[in-house]
């Protein structure tokens, strides 16, 4: 997507300098930062300290990491030390395991020599093929907004609703949640996002909000308590989200909120749809409320948080004082006040029959 | 109620000094600061600047201030002035009028240099009334959080939600939604707090974690994200919150993301109640979402934050770049999703003919 008018993706490989690129997202939205990742250590601390983050991002990242370690040094000690430091950054990415297990499984059937080059290639195979799966998404999504646009008088504005940051920035481009957003607006339909900030860390109003500015489409900030009053007074059409882990019922684990938007849009009678790559989907559980356990962050996200003082310098300050807070970092919206799960294959219900279908569409 | 372990009230008159003092709100919860007011420009500064807010807070302070004017200069002029300009500070709070208009009528039937006084005693008796009135609201809530525990096991803590400030800050002691808890908690009932932070203003991670946390009663802050998932994991047995207005059949106009909540606590079977004086349902209006306009204010309270910095200056932070943002700042939560209605006369349902029944206690 776009950035000051340029086309960029959340990583990529120089070959003439041989490093890779990524961008800061720790300094968004107040400065836009391209930084190099060559060593082992730079990849893990890019994804420790969330330069990188979401879960295909994290992904793309540590199979580019464990490739520049293999053409390093392609001694097996070496590779699996990359190996083990880069899945060590973030404990609990599905996404970590498979892209490095991926890597790993290419090499073993090659000659030392070449593994590098190998891994390399498999690493940027990784990376065009999230590009697609987005894009897909934002294709299925599109002729979902479409049908939308075609409900509404000539060209009035479609309004969409979304928690969090499941944009480009979460992916290696286009996104999950804003791929069909992305994937409207290019086609020139009218399209307005309303950005939920997504507190604590506020994904929303830093990530989602800067990714929607750069590529020039209407948006507009709230805070987490508005959906609700949005949606009572008929200023949102439809809701789109991602989700880090959904069950084989269609119980959706995403940010923390998430099941409030859905509460209000079951409400007032407004879709709730889920954007996801099928990856994501755990075939192993049922009930998410039961099934998944929900991290437990860092009460300091709550009581302190980050921005721009007026001197330009990126400061920190304290908001509560002598109380304890509790930071949950997700929720899990129940499958019955899900619309339906938008993926790379089409759109599912959220319910076991539906998402059976899915299953075998990824089996074939 | 208690501030580092002394009683406080919101606002006081020093007859010794001939002075009000309130509590300077804008610098909780960094700062605990008792600042005098005199002149009719300290009172009319103090309700602009929201050094006081809450609408009882906000009616008491502005009869000290007319009375404090009354008593400089009891020209009819002087009067008159005093009062528009008092009147102007806060255009939409409604007891502000009430208040002015009971000062006015009070000294009207008095001579000249009796005025003074006469207002005076009327402003302390506003003061003493808002104080009773809370402290009935406290009590009906008491008799309901006692209800709850009799259905627990033991010495099982009672785990309370509360959204925004309707604690004493906001009046001149006890509060409203934090009246019962007060309420409960000194009577040694086991009660646990959960403080959204309610943004944007923060008023519950600035202003209800520090009256709860200076009193004594256990509470933990979270982000307004976190309620449903509290509820659908039971760790919630009831949500108590204020009101800024209520209508003649229940619904309920409060801060922004009250709706959220509610929805909530409806699809998890918890309890929802809303604590208010009677004096503010609005007999004239029925259907909330159509007949209550909702304010919106400054967009910076989206895009900026002020906290403490860690040198200990409070400083403003920019979270936002180049996007716009849109900040109602209440919404409407519908009858049917409130339990009760928790008053000085006593607990009401949320519909028009219990509504009716506290209106004709009212009148007698």
């Amino acid at each position: 997507m776009h950035v000051n008018g340029k086309q960029y993706s959340t990583i990529w490989y120089d070959s003439d300098n041989h490093h890779v690129s990524i961008i800061d997202q720790t300094r968004l939205p107040h400065q836009f930062t391209i930084i190099q990742l060559k060593s082992l250590d730079d990849f893990c601390h890019a994804i420790q300290s969330m330069q990188v983050r979401g879960a295909p991002l994290i992904g793309a990242t540590a199979a580019f990491g464990l490739a520049m370690a293999v053409i390093d040094d392609s001694n097996t000690e070496n590779i699996s030390h990359a190996y083990n430091t880069l899945l060590a950054t973030r404990p609990t990415a599905v996404n970590l395991r498979w892209a490095l297990d991926r890597i790993s499984a290419t090499i073993k059937k090659a000659d030392k020599e070449q593994q590098g080059q190998i891994a390399l290639a498999e690493a940027e195979r990784i990376r065009q093929e999230d590009i697609k799966t987005c894009e897909a998404i934002g294709e299925h999504g599109l002729a979902l907004i479409t049908e939308f646009q075609t409900q509404k008088s000539g060209n009035e504005v479609i309004n969409i609703l979304t928690h969090c940051n499941a944009g480009w920035l979460a992916t290696v481009d286009w996104g999950t949640a804003l791929a069909p957003i992305y994937k409207a607006h290019n086609q020139g339909l009218p399209i307005h996002v309303w950005v939920d900030e997504t507190r604590p860390r506020n994904q929303g109003a830093s990530l989602t909000a800067w990714e929607l500015s750069q590529h020039g489409i209407p948006h507009t900030v709230i805070s987490d308590n508005t959906g609700g009053h949005l949606m009572q007074n008929d200023m949102v059409d439809l809701c789109i989200v991602g989700t880090d882990r959904t069950t084989a019922s269609g119980d959706v684990c995403n940010k923390i909120g998430t099941y409030l938007k859905a509460l209000a849009a079951a409400d007032n009678g407004i879709p709730f749809y889920v954007a996801l790559p099928a990856s994501t989907v755990d075939w192993t559980i049922d009930d998410g409320l039961k099934d998944i356990p929900i991290e437990i962050r860092d009460a300091r996200e709550v009581t302190h948080i980050s921005g721009k003082h007026h001197n330009g310098d990126i400061v920190e300050i304290q908001l509560v004082e002598d109380s304890t807070a509790l930071n949950y970092a997700f929720d899990v919206t129940p499958a019955r006040l899900v619309s339906g799960l938008i993926t790379e294959h089409g759109i599912f219900s959220a319910n076991r029959s539906s998402l059976n279908q899915l299953k075998q569409n990824i089996a074939h």
